[in-house]
């Protein structure tokens, strides 16, 4: 029992350090930039209560412990934001490799079934193939949009990004797990984007 | 669907300002004070590691969910710390007014079924009856422990608090809960207190 104490919180105490870890994307009053740590928290609570626009099989609890945990990785590797000066790093096989090394560490320092079920966890969300971690991807998704919309802007104005550019990186993969929801999302951004 | 929508946004975004509330806790390596978005999200983190301290009929997704939307309410009201030079405030009868016009006004933002179901869910939590909210509330008492000795004592040295003090304000509330892991917390916090 100790030692498996000694574990979790080895985990839970690394866990920590995602709250150092900055986005590019600022809080919705604009005032400092998101950390990773209350980014995750806001996204499991949209999981909570955009509930309703998941699609038939998607298993909410599912999706609330995988946002929880989605971007623990960023502790070695820091966020690599969807719109930047360099954009082709976002989804690079460079960076897929780094990210599944620092799974390798942070997982690692649980007890053994615990780092099997959370890192299963974190290889389905980022192979983005089920119900749940496509819905939990479009989540991700659209809560940054929501972020710059209440900002005035933030990272499209900082990259000058167009609405056909917002369409591909971020519409598309909103709408496939929640079409109703890009929908309603996209006719905020026109006034924006007009 | 779009009045629904623009609801749980309005929630959602409003949500957002739970980010700028401040703790007294510090993050685990000192450098700056936690905040109540951030705090919310290492709990729920805490709540689906420590799944094994759970005691019978508590259901984790359940507790997962409570912990994610427990602190909202400071976004009105401020977090009231446990240790502090203002001890009675902690749990007062006017906190707990102030806490309930808070939710309220947050939680009314939703639709009328997420409302209600949220509130009910927050009201549970701060009944601390039932035993999921037993345990989330366990949960809640444990992480500033955890931080507080990452960091080297911090609002335990602030507010000059004695093992006693920590056996009565957190031990119990944790032991309630969790009362091996109490057992496991209190061993660590033993060489701060000698």
């Amino acid at each position: 029992m100790t030692d498996r104490l000694e574990a979790q919180f080895a985990f839970l105490n690394e866990a920590d350090r995602l709250k150092s870890v900055l986005r590019a994307t600022t809080l919705c009053d604009g005032s400092r930039p998101e950390n990773s740590g209350e980014h995750s928290w806001h996204l499991a609570l949209y999981a909570l209560v955009l509930a309703d626009q998941a699609g038939p099989g998607v298993d909410i609890n599912r999706v609330i412990r995988m946002l929880l945990i989605h971007d623990l990785v960023e502790i070695d590797v820091g966020d690599v934001p969807i719109h930047s000066a360099n954009g082709q790093a976002h989804g690079s096989a460079d960076t897929q490799a780094s990210e599944a090394r620092a799974a390798d560490r942070i997982f690692g320092l649980l007890p053994g079934d615990l780092a099997a079920e959370l890192r299963a966890l974190w290889d389905e969300f980022e192979g983005a193939q089920t119900p749940d971690a496509i819905f939990a991807k479009s989540l991700d998704r659209v809560q940054p949009v929501m972020a710059n919309l209440q900002s005035g802007g933030g990272t499209w104005i900082t990259y000058k990004v167009t609405a056909e550019q917002l369409e591909a990186r971020v519409g598309t993969r909103i709408a496939r797990g929640a079409p109703a929801l890009w929908d309603w999302v996209r006719a905020k951004t026109a006034a924006f984007f007009h």
